[in-house]
């Protein structure tokens, strides 16, 4: 197993990356090939007294920014760290690649480069909520406009994906919507409903019916489909809500010497809370629909995040996920 | 001041819509009209120990349920507190109206009973998320389907009745949307964008442009615009989120013996904890375009969130942002 690090891209790079693909490879073992700047890396291992014994190092002269176009990037962009791992990957170099940078530069690259999967038309960000039991969101950002048959295709991917990485066979899968009638919902979701409770009976997705909001956290299904627009305004309203509750519990805990006390008493259950509003435990997003592994890791993780969604490419690209759902969708193909 | 309260709507009715009319009174003073089913609320008030004294009883037959159609109701329900109570309204009877019966129905009926204020083409329900700096949204769930000339009446009555209600001049407007960008979002939201910037200038909304829903927690905008659908998403993933986080704390501080002592200790500031992520501590939800002042308060209100939303119903009847609202538009028509 060989895992390539865009080690350039996110708000941490490469200093994080690099200590998260240091820590990932005594954890996890396997291979790693380093994608960047050259010299920068070497600079700031150094700097940080890593050592890259063992590490393959892979140069990339130019990074995607941020601000770069997100469909232009992977094709104006071509000696971009991102670009230069996406071909490593397309050409077999490695197995999987995971990067922080710029979502949509990521998506449509691993799309034009590394090309979608059989029997796929639209790929899919599919993001793991740290609920009880854990939700996948997807699309959570990549498609802000979708088709009603896109939409059936992320259900049989996140159901497939789900079951592959939590161990259930067949994951409830709920269409995201303003209230759990049928009748609820925009156009398309209406549309959606009939083509999953269609697709039910002629692909065995479990399709539960729409699911609201409010709803996702408390078990009413495993899998979420939604469009990314809509998936991207609930991923993050949970990570806001998350980070509001810790600044304000924060804030309580460290008003007087008495609730330090309680803080003090709290201490291993405040870290089991934290981590469970956390959505990078789970490591990072798989871009669901592509032939090979792509994981998108939150822009602004942190080493031990990175290392998580190192450990995510891992489990992906040897869960056989992709097979698995290439088999389902082109065993299907015509009745999407 | 004469408030209408639809007392026969909502999941604990009329038990504790009775209970917070008569609390409402007794804080606030006014005059109330009960609205529903005689004996059944005379029946309920004895058994609850309640006088209802000083009160105006209007009889209706009927109820508004969950499960009516929305569109329909309002006309096929004549005889149902909710239709008696607009009627009422709509003839003068009072000043306003609070309902906790079914959103659909109660925005239908506002809309074809009460009608829309001059110079509106849509009306839209505004939800007071309990932020610091507070957070209106709206439309949070009316409007499904809405064009971007309805999105720039939402931003333009928004930031009315918010700086009515908060007191704040010049509202920061933001348009929810999967980036700050203007490039980002749906075409919907790209051509909003542009129309609210046009608004900035002809009409003095305080347009930020785009807002990610990770950043409305944290003082981005004071008014968040969007369709209903994507924000009925966003106000039950909130809601989702504090009901999670409220069962998780209750989990870690009634562990054991110590944690139940840290608990003691934080009692105040857990209290007021949960009331910061209690969006009925605001009260309920005017539907803003409505001629007169039409308040939906949570379906699930218990007697204390249905008094806040009796106060907001008179907050708002005393505001004049109705008025305001209506001068705005009309003095701009054709600029819309």
């Amino acid at each position: 197993m060989k895992i390539i690090i865009d080690c350039m891209g996110g708000d941490n790079a490469p200093a994080e990356m690099l200590k998260g693909a240091v820590a990932a490879k005594g954890e996890l073992g396997g291979e790693y090939i380093l994608v960047g700047h050259k010299e920068k890396l070497s600079a700031c291992a150094a700097e940080l007294g890593l050592s890259l014994d063992g590490f393959e190092i892979l140069h990339a002269e130019d990074v995607v920014t941020m601000e770069d176009d997100a469909m232009a990037a992977a094709k104006t962009k071509k000696d971009s760290s991102m670009a230069v791992g996406l071909r490593a990957l397309a050409e077999g170099a490695g197995d999987a690649i995971v990067s922080c940078g710029n979502t949509g530069a990521l998506f449509s690259g691993a799309t034009l480069i590394v090309k979608r999967a059989k029997g796929i038309h639209r790929a899919a960000i599919a993001t793991v909520l740290p609920y009880d039991p854990p939700v996948l969101l997807l699309d959570s950002g990549a498609n802000v406009v979708v088709t009603t048959e896109h939409l059936v295709e992320f259900a049989v991917m996140g159901a497939s994906y789900y079951s592959k990485l939590f161990g259930v066979e067949d994951p409830k899968v709920g269409l995201l919507s303003n209230g759990t009638e049928e009748t609820k919902g925009t156009p398309l979701c209406r549309e959606a409903y009939e083509r999953l409770t269609e697709a039910k009976e002629t692909m065995g997705v479990n399709f539960v019916g729409n699911v609201e909001a409010g709803a996702v956290p408390f078990g009413a299904c495993h899998v979420v489909v939604t469009d990314g627009f809509t998936g991207n305004i609930l991923l993050k309203t949970v990570e806001g809500a998350g980070k509001l509750v810790m600044g304000r519990l924060k804030g309580m805990f460290y008003s007087s010497a008495l609730t330090k006390l309680a803080a003090l008493i709290m201490k291993k259950h405040l870290a089991g809370f934290k981590h469970s509003f956390d959505a990078t435990e789970h490591g990072g997003s798989p871009i669901l629909g592509i032939s090979k592994p792509v994981i998108k890791a939150h822009g602004s993780s942190n080493a031990k995040a990175f290392k998580n969604a190192i450990r995510q490419a891992k489990t992906y690209a040897e869960s056989g996920a992709i097979d698995h759902i290439s088999q389902v969708m082109q065993s299907k193909e015509g009745q999407l």
